[in-house]
């Protein structure tokens, strides 16, 4: 795919150079628009204009919508008026309303200002919801039906209004306040008599959700119920706007990528890896890194204050970093199902002790396992292989009780600061491996040397 | 939510008690049938098959569809062939092959046994295609049109067909051979006139998959391009299945949920949290722990062999875990963003070197901003304030100048191996926090070593 499109990079390139317009409009036309989006991104500044201005109206306006902020405005500063209004037409108002938040306050005007008042006026409105909600992702463009209209009506109106409507999949009967009052596919439209009333075989027990419904659960809500369309009410129930399966998916895939970069110990960024500058790199991670910085230190203040002992019995730091590693990676490992878990709908905190109990189990299992595989290892590898004289047997059944404990600890650790982040609202995905891993190393070190003073005086 | 659907449980409770089973149905169909499964995963095995055949035969199979495998299989053990017949004829073939999936073999068995012979034919070739294909989530309902028809032909067919198809919002017009020609949306059908020939209002440049195409790759293409629905051909070009955008949105959730746990060092396991047992649990996650823990040992002997220098310069010890986890989590920031960049196809292999560029700056500016803050605490706290002696001038700068270069070798461990394992054709999702902050404990604890012995002569 990358291969062919290289290629196609290269014949574009060439009748460009030649000037062969015809052709190239030609070769535009037959591709999809948003393959279209990614060739134009990577054109050249002088270059895309040109070729921009070769699309027909609505291939023009559906390409603009797939593509980079920066092209977006490269085009837009060179746009004239009438062609931007051409343009912004064209726009569905939740792809406006997109632009317009992409845009620098310069550019932002000039489009409103070529937007019909109309056009204006929703886009504002939008603007106003919150940011991840609802409403500010829902589009305002859908087929509103009446409840006495028959099916035939209903055909009619469809024809009319419906080459402005993002979607006629589903259309939505209202009353006269603009209450929706149900909905009803296009499907069952074409199946249906043609003399039926609408109000006989509209689906009346309708799932929508308010404005103020956070996106992420919207998106949840189409795809739990397989939607294509869902719509979206204001608080007194009127149908103000709907939001469509392919925006849903796109919100779905950048909560995930959210998710990922937090648990990742990352500031998300919502740009291309290689559109992102190395400095906005260094503003997303830093915070991180310096916070936890400073939360090994303690750990290294506890290793500092047991020198004494390392120094008497030697061979006790040799198994350091494998207690404090596993410690680290049995807390990531809980705490990133239970994050997941809570993200996915499959966990609430009142399963909490549920959880816990789970965790206790797989924590005893995992912990005897590592430590009979630990033992094997320290009493055949390290005492008799390499004849490491100070590691003996109780040596090495101080590391293998340790391992237990700090299995137990990380993974209860791991497992309820996700829930108890998310019962006091803040995202789970911060209490994720970095957080977990440097508390647990913490802890690790606490309960080895606790081990150690017991079983061997040091 | 929660809330509303544990009243709910109450009630349908007490109504199941009092037998009253007309209210109960009344209830049930005003519910979705994923609201309606939820419940009934929930109701006790005495309780579900009674309320089940409350439902009417349509909403029952929907309901089917969207329940847990083990309610699924409670059901059929307790259904009449009779009645298993009833749900299986009203299933779409992608739902029974899933359903075939899950189902121990005698339950298959009856399953096939009620399914009539094409439907069952079917089943078996989808269940042909290997796991995590795009033949594998096809569904083979679909509406066929021919290039001669007209509109209103077109129409008459669909309503002829559409009850058995999976969505009629996007129709393949095909030759007599199957090989797909080009689609029609049922937006274009309505808008259009009604004698006009389909190929003549037909999209021609169709974008289609092969059987054979990997999920996530059609997944990823039916929110490239905003579909609803994504054709799947054969090796010959003829049209043999669909696949729908909500069936797209459930794989992309069960892609990003590997993703995620695959990074926690986490086997996936394909059942909700509480679904799952411990034992499972343990067998998810103890490979990687065994793996990590025989990988942390390295780092423990390199820390074993410099026992000496730590002995005479105890102040080293202070700043190992500091060192060690910044290196990981630097590790780990880089690797999660270029690993989520990989998945989403924002970057491929040949970008490495712009990768390793801009890592190598980023790195720069952590490595800076974290060894001067590094440097000023460690001078004011642990020297001045704690008034440790053993806490140098020339200590601190040797922990400052090891900061740099450990995250340095971080971030470029941590963006190369992820490309490296895709390039090989693993999944470069293995490269995350676990292995990374394994491989960069050890590189640490070398670098910290080497300048220590250069700067302090330790």
């Amino acid at each position: 795919m990358a291969e062919r499109s290289a290629t196609l990079e290269k014949t574009i390139e060439t009748l460009t150079e030649q000037k062969k317009y015809p052709a190239l409009r030609d070769i535009l036309v037959t591709m999809n628009p948003a393959d279209v989006a990614a060739l134009f991104d990577a054109l050249e500044e002088r270059t895309l204009p040109l070729l921009f201005r070769l699309l027909p109206k609505d291939i023009a306006a559906e390409t603009f919508v797939e593509m980079e902020p920066d092209s977006q405005e490269l085009l837009i500063r060179g746009f004239s008026d009438s062609e931007l209004k051409e343009v912004v037409d064209e726009l569905y108002v939740d792809d406006a309303v997109d632009l317009v938040e992409e845009m620098p306050a310069n550019v932002v005007k000039r489009i409103l200002r070529q937007a019909d008042a109309e056009t204006r006026k929703l886009i504002n409105d939008i603007l106003k919801y919150p940011e991840d909600s609802a409403g500010s992702i829902m589009t305002t463009e859908f087929i509103e039906l009446r409840p006495s209209m028959t099916v035939a009506d209903a055909v009619k109106n469809i024809r009319r209004n419906g080459l402005d409507s993002e979607t006629i999949n589903t259309c939505y009967v209202v009353d006269d306040g603009k209450h929706l009052l149900g909905t009803i596919s296009i499907r069952d439209l074409i199946l249906a008599e043609e003399d039926a009333k609408l109000s006989d075989i509209m689906e009346e027990n309708v799932i929508s959700v308010s404005t103020m419904t956070d996106q992420e659960e919207a998106t949840a809500m189409i795809s739990r119920y397989n939607f294509t369309v869902l719509p979206v009410v204001d608080g007194e129930g009127r149908l103000v706007g709907i939001i469509t399966v392919d925006d849903a998916m796109d919100v779905m895939e950048d909560e995930a990528t959210e998710d990922i970069e937090i648990m990742g110990g990352v500031t998300p960024v919502d740009k291309p890896y290689l559109k992102t500058g190395a400095f906005q790199f260094w503003r997303a991670r830093i915070p991180w890194l310096l916070l936890l910085m400073i939360g090994a230190t303690f750990t290294g203040m506890i290793l500092n204050h047991y020198e004494n002992a390392l120094a008497r019995i030697t061979a006790l730091t040799l198994f350091i970093p494998m207690l404090m590693d596993t410690g680290g990676n049995s807390g990531s490992q809980s705490s990133v199902t239970v994050i997941r878990a809570l993200s996915l709908g499959d966990l609430e905190f009142k399963d909490i002790l549920s959880v816990i109990w789970k965790e206790i189990r797989v924590a005893f299992l995992c912990g005897v396992s590592l430590a009979c595989v630990a033992f094997l290892k320290i009493m055949l590898i390290d005492h008799l292989l390499l004849q490491n004289d100070d590691v003996t047997v109780l040596v090495a059944l101080t590391v293998c009780v340790t391992m237990v404990l700090v299995v137990l600890v990380a993974k209860l650790i791991g497992c309820t600061l996700p829930m108890l982040a998310e019962k006091l609202g803040f995202d789970p995905a911060v209490m994720s491996s970095p957080f977990i891993t440097t508390i647990v190393d913490a802890l690790s070190l606490l309960i080895y040397f606790a081990i150690a003073s017991a079983v061997l005086g040091a």
